[in-house]
Order: C-alpha cells, then sequence, then structure tokens
C-alpha cells in the first residue's frame, strides 16, 4: 500500500475516513463498504499510472463515476482501491460543424447538455440522474432514459472512446466518424460492460440540432392491444416521436397520490401514453394534433389531454416521473427494469400479476415503462425483507420465459449478476467471462461485477 | 478430404468443377481461386456441422453469401473449403405487432424487403446489390447504403443474432428487445469483422412502418461549407430526412454523360445535394418545400430542382448511382470508400486533388458520398494498372491525417489488409488479433481477411 501511495504522490489521492464515506455506495441500496484510498487522476497518463500501480502492488479497484448506479456497479469491496473519476471533467472539444464532442469521462451529464447548447447544439442523452451522473459512467452501463426511442441508447450517442486496459495500455478509439467498417468496432467492448474489461476515459458523442419545438399529449386506451396499435402508428406519422410513455391504471393513480396531483382524467381507463414530440417547429403541431384526432375517430384512444401550456406538461411528467415518491410509500419493494417483446408484454404482465397474487396476496405490482424501447418497469411492494430475492426471481424466470431482458437500462453490476443467466445463455456468459480472462487476467479491475 | 466428405453425406455439396465456377470470386476483382468442394448448409445444425467437420480436417473454409462484397472477403483461396449461405434463405418469423423478424443468413436483401412489406412494415437497409446480396453478408460487412442518416447501418437494425463459432458452438444471441444491458452486447463481435469470429446463421431485425410518401430535391450550393451548414439545417428541420448525398460539380458532369442524361442545371455549381425526405405524407412535402424555400431566402441554396414525378426524381437518382456507368470509362481506376469527419473534408479533397494531380497528371478525382454520415467516394482514374497501389496508398495516407476511416462501407477483407493500420492503432490491431485467437484459434475459418 504505501508504494502504491509513493508511485502515485502527484496524483490526488484521499485516505482520511472521514473524506472516504462519499466513496462508500452507489444509489443502489447494495451494503456501503470502506475503501483504504480514493484516487483522483485528472487525465488519462494519470488513470493508466493508478492502473499500473494497482496491478503492481496486485490491490483490487474499483472504477467511480457520479455514484447514480442502480447495480451495485461502482460498490467497492472494503479495502479497495477506488479510482474516481470526478476531477476528469473537461468539454476537450465542440465541433460546431460535423456536430461531435470530445469529453473526459467525468464530466457530468447536465454540463455536457448545458455546455453544447450554448453552441448550438443537442445532446439528446437525459435521465433522473443527470445532475450528477457522467458520461463515462452512462458509457459503461449504456444508460437508456426517456428519449432512446428517438435518438438510441448512449451506445447509438457513441462515436468512440478512449480507454485504458487493466495492463495500463491507452487503446485511442476517438473515432469521429459515423461510418467506419475497419474491422471490429472495439469500442461495444466497453459499452454496457460496467467496466470490467477497461476503464472509458474520454468519449467522442454525436450530437444533434436543437429541437424547437416541443409537444406532449396524455392519452388513454382500452387494451395494451391498442397501446401497440398506436406506437405503430406514431412511428409511420411522427418522426419526431422522442418519448412512448406507458402508465398501467394503477400506477398513473400512486403517482398522482404520491406527488400530491390530480388524476389527469375524469373516466376511468386501463392504460395511459403519455407522447412527447419534439423538432421543427414549423407544421409539428398541427401534424400531433391532427394525428391524435385521427386517432380518436378511428377509436383507438379514448380521451386525451394537450398541456396548454409549459406547467401542464410539467404536471404530467411528474406524474410519470413520480417513481422516487412513490418508493417512500413502498418499503420494501422490488423495481423491475426489464425488456420484453412487445406482442408479449400484455401477457407477462398478467402472469406478473397472478403470480406476485398468488404468493404475496399483501403486494401490489405497479407497471409503467417506456414501452417505446419494450422496457417496462415494475414496482411491487410493499414486501417483507426477507421475500426480496424470491420475488426477484420469479419475475425474472419469468421474464426468461418470454426471452426479455432482466435489465433494459439499469445493468448486472453486482446485484444482478446471480440472475445474468436467465437472459444470458452459458455460452454467452462463458465467451464474456473468456473475453475478461482475455483483457483482465487479473481480475483486479471491477471484479465481481457482471461476470467472472 | 474424404473423410470431410463422408461425414457430411447428408448436406448438399457440390465438387464438379464447373459448378465451382460460381464460387470462386465476389464483386471486389480480387483474382477467382478455385474451392475444392462447395458445402451448402441448410439450416444451423449443418452450418456447424460442417464447420465441426473442417476443423476436423484442418481445412480452411471460405463462408459466402451473395458474392456481392468489394472487399475480396469471400474469395476463397485455391483449395479452400467454402460454405456458402445460399440455401439458408428462409423468413422465419415476423412479428408484425413489434416490428421484429427473425430470418436465416442466406435471404436476399430484396426478398426480405419485399416479404416485410407484404405484411405492412419496412426494412430500411437498402443498397445497389439488394437484388443478390444476403443479409448474412450485410451484417458481416455492417451495410450502410443510401438511407444511413435516417435508420442506421446494420449495425443498429440488428436486434440479435445467432452465430456458430469456429469450435462448432452455436451462439444463440437472437435478443428481441431493443434495450438489453445484460453484460456485453456480443453481437458486437460479429457485426462488421466480416466472419472471422464466427459465422452469422439467423438475424433478428428490427422493422419500420412503411413510409407514405417520399419526396426529392437536387439542390445547388456554392461551397462544402455550405453544404455543410444545409446539412444541420436539414436535420433540425427535418426529421423525415433519409438521404443527404453530396455530389461535386465534376462528379455530377461524369455521371450525367456517362448515364445519357443532360446535366440536370443550366447553370455551373461547384457542389450539389440530392435530399430525400420519407415519412408520414400529412404536410410533408409543404414542410420540405418550406424548408427549401427558406434556404434560397437565406442564400444557402443557389438554385432546386424538385422532381414533379416519380419518372424524374428516378433520372436524379440515377444520376447518382451512374457509379457502375462511369467505371467502363475510367479503366484503371480506383474507387475509394472512406469516412473523414464534415470540417476536414473540403480541406481533404483539395488536398488529394492536389497531390493526384501532382503524381498523375492524366487523373481525374470524382467525390460524391453519403455526407451525411461523413462517408466520401473518390472515383480516381485513368490510371495505370501499376499505379493503383501507390494511389491507395496516397489516399489512405491523407485519410489517416485527419482520423478518417479508409472504408465506411465496403469493409477490410483481403484487398484492404495492408492499410488497415492507417485507420486502427496497433493497440487496437493487437485487441483484434488476441480476440481471433480467442475465439478462432486455428484460423481455418476466414484465414487471410481484416487481421490475422
Amino acid at each position: 500500500m504505501n508504494t502504491l501511495l509513493s508511485s502515485l504522490s502527484s496524483i490526488s489521492q484521499l485516505t482520511d475516513s472521514e473524506q472516504l464515506q462519499k466513496y462508500t455506495a452507489d444509489s443502489s441500496g447494495y451494503p456501503p463498504a470502506l475503501p483504504s484510498i480514493v484516487l483522483r487522476p485528472a487525465n488519462t497518463e494519470e488513470v493508466a499510472a493508478c492502473i499500473k500501480a494497482c496491478a503492481a502492488a496486485h490491490k483490487n479497484y474499483t472504477i467511480q463515476g457520479g455514484l447514480t448506479g442502480l447495480a451495485g456497479g461502482a460498490c467497492p469491496a472494503e479495502g479497495d482501491v477506488v479510482i474516481s473519476l470526478e476531477r476528469m471533467n473537461k468539454i476537450e472539444e465542440v465541433d460546431t460543424i460535423g456536430g461531435t464532442a470530445i469529453v473526459q469521462a467525468g464530466v457530468v451529464l447536465e454540463q455536457l447538455q448545458q455546455a453544447v447548447l450554448e453552441q448550438g447544439w443537442y445532446f439528446p442523452l437525459d435521465l433522473g440522474a443527470r445532475g450528477s451522473c457522467q458520461i463515462g459512467g452512462n458509457v459503461s452501463t449504456n444508460a437508456g432514459g426517456n428519449k432512446v426511442f428517438r435518438y438510441g441508447t448512449t451506445r447509438e450517442l457513441v462515436l468512440g472512446l478512449e480507454v485504458v486496459l487493466p495492463d495500463g495500455t491507452v487503446l485511442n478509439m476517438l473515432n469521429r466518424v459515423i461510418k467506419n467498417n475497419t474491422g471490429m468496432d472495439l469500442k461495444h467492448l466497453f459499452i454496457g460492460t460496467e467496466g470490467i474489461y477497461g476503464v472509458v476515459t474520454r468519449v467522442c458523442i454525436r450530437l444533434f440540432p436543437k429541437p424547437e419545438a416541443v409537444h406532449n399529449a396524455l392519452v388513454a386506451l382500452a387494451s395494451f392491444e391498442d397501446v401497440a396499435q398506436l406506437l405503430k402508428e406514431a412511428r409511420g406519422s411522427l418522426a419526431e416521436l422522442a418519448s412512448f410513455e406507458v402508465m398501467w391504471d394503477n400506477y398513473l393513480k400512486a403517482a398522482a397520490i404520491a406527488t400530491k396531483r390530480t388524476v389527469p382524467f375524469e373516466g376511468h381507463y386501463p392504460i395511459y401514453v403519455l407522447m412527447e414530440v419534439e423538432g421543427s417547429a414549423y407544421g409539428l403541431q398541427d401534424k400531433f394534433v391532427h394525428f391524435l384526432e385521427r386517432q380518436i375517430e378511428r377509436g383507438l384512444l379514448q380521451d386525451v389531454i394537450i398541456p396548454q401550456n409549459e406547467e401542464q406538461a410539467k404536471n404530467l411528467w411528474h406524474i410519470r416521473d413520480g417513481v422516487s415518491e412513490i418508493f417512500r410509500t413502498l418499503q420494501y419493494f422490488v423495481a423491475f427494469d426489464i425488456g420484453i417483446p412487445l406482442k408479449d408484454m400484455q401477457t407477462f404482465i398478467d402472469e406478473v400479476n397472478q403470480a406476485i397474487t398468488d404468493q404475496y396476496p399483501h403486494a401490489v405490482n405497479l407497471f409503467f415503462g417506456h414501452l417505446g424501447d419494450g422496457n417496462l418497469h415494475i414496482l411491487t411492494g410493499k414486501l417483507k425483507q426477507e421475500e426480496l430475492e424470491a420475488v426477484d426471481d420469479l419475475v425474472y424466470q419469468l421474464t426468461a420465459k418470454y426471452g426479455g431482458s432482466i435489465t433494459a437500462e439499469h445493468g448486472i453490476g453486482r446485484i444482478k449478476k446471480s440472475f445474468l443467466h436467465y437472459s444470458r445463455s452459458q455460452e454467452q456468459i462463458q465467451l464474456m467471462r473468456s473475453i475478461r480472462q482475455l483483457i483482465n487476467p487479473d481480475n483486479l479491475l471491477n471484479k465481481g461485477r457482471v461476470v467472472d
């Protein structure tokens, strides 16, 4: 340990146990643990030096970004070295002609959004944690969010990466061009793999022109079948469709109560969709209203609320985003973040409801999600603490039955590692493990996450 | 060889040297070579059996799709076993609710486009070779084409894959959901890697609603700077923008002559863009015309041609697609397919012109490309046959200078293997090679392509 410290004397270090408290856990609820030291490199060379020092000292090390992860990926084991990228917070370059930017991994998402907006461009990755999550973490977890439907996940927004490998090699893949078919696109080894193959240090991102106008509508439908039909119609008619957020009735009610808002509709309907279009102002509102009217005429929509101002629109989104307020009323609960093929969605939901009711009659399931992407969230509670793992297992088993993904957004991290087999075959897990052994053979980097 | 044959007696085989002629080369101009046998498996199990038999007999084998590749990737070495996927031509499943399909690797792209159209969906991958290229080849080369700007390359259109590894393992990754963050997205090992890590046998693709309306315009501009500005404006105003094809003046003239059409404009301009929007009919034409008018008013567009019917639109596209007609007039020539950051595009072009003129004063450079994606094509000719490689090298050196991609679409294959270092660092090449050694250690599969 002393050797480690002295070889890195020029790099910012924290060892005071009070200062270390900040680095003991992420947002997942995974048990906190005290690292032995926090290294805070300010550039790629310093990251490589930290990694080489850990390798030489054979010390396990955990990489940390904004600590907003929900799968325990950034939680250290007791005594780990933590390498925090928080000082790597420079936006190095914004190409205002081509619409790309090169940024360090520790840049906070909201700062990035703001900085490019000031230069006339738009970075469409957006999620609740925007104020503290860092772009390196977004890349490592392939973050999704509210606008995936239009712009893709982080994977589609990343043109190139710089990564430091566990042997200290700096892999500069800061590709700036959209199309590059020169062999394997190696960035995919590091996007969504939660830091088990290397440490993302810099990112080249794609930018988009800033949308001039945004319009919302909350619509009520009679069935999930109608929702799927609406989605197809909307995809065909509204190239500007950016969000398609589905809420089942019980979620809408729970969220309205938890956020102290009135339920938006007077009538009762089984299912709702909050739609958002964003794009050029010219003709967009007219097109959106025309689309909604046509869907009313053909009977697909039972009722529609079009907010008349920004305040009203925010109110609708506040209900959609009311999850954290619901959390407080549901202790203990399990929050699922799964992907299910659309055609099986309602059957899956019915089976989950049945299975939970049979075994945990005191619990309810609240369903909502970014359904444009097949991404379903479920909140299941109240449960007893000792029931949580069995409920996880039950829902993941049903997810596997429909060929779904046990995590569409949050990742595997430490928390879902034992459930990975529900979404990935033994052959796939073996291949991921082989690549880990190839690139990260000592397994000092982010040990205990995803596969090892 | 006899052991190989007998162990595969139930699988379609061709050994007659006349029949084998069809399998000696792709469309790249790479020298043809006669395989010893062509195996034509009809399903995944048969592909695995072929691969295992080649491994047991220690025979090199080459995978073939529609033989439309332009990098020599499907060209066998003399005496290779060829495994042709042409009999794996079933569309197994179209999910008309979620908009996905599962197809075998040997399905011809155009048949796939047609089949899903008949079910009310649209598969937007489209390229000149559509009538014979196969989806497995599209995946292996990460095919691009005319609509990448709107829908992405093949990579973005593929949800999941089934792959047979060189040890015969069938890796079923036929994911059907858009968001899946369960560890590494392993399909990226096989997309765009030209079959050096495994054989794609089945593909799960994303479908889109069929666009109701398509509108085109050919516009004339004063400079590439104006083109970049137009692209930014169009991205902001036209969510339906599907193609943004740039042609420099000398390309437009050469193509008009070669395709026996009149040059579309009476005036002379340095640069042209063929734009296409596709989407819902409602308001689209009005929006497109309004956009073009606004760009004329602000002086960005010098002239505009809006085709008045499908015939006229086809004529414009015929000029854009006139490459193969130009080819005939330019023997010998080099055709480049590179990616260059937009901001450096005109400087790069000036440097290429200068360098070619200095050394090959008899040659011209024709520039055009899918500039919405930073993808520039160059035709350089006439050249002497012995000059071709030096011209390649010269242009790739300049590409490297601007951090560009030496192949944006066509891939490395056999033909560009020695130039790979211009786009990828030694560290990247070493990592690609390590993965090859991990997954394809005997290097019997597609030996001599990309890296080995």
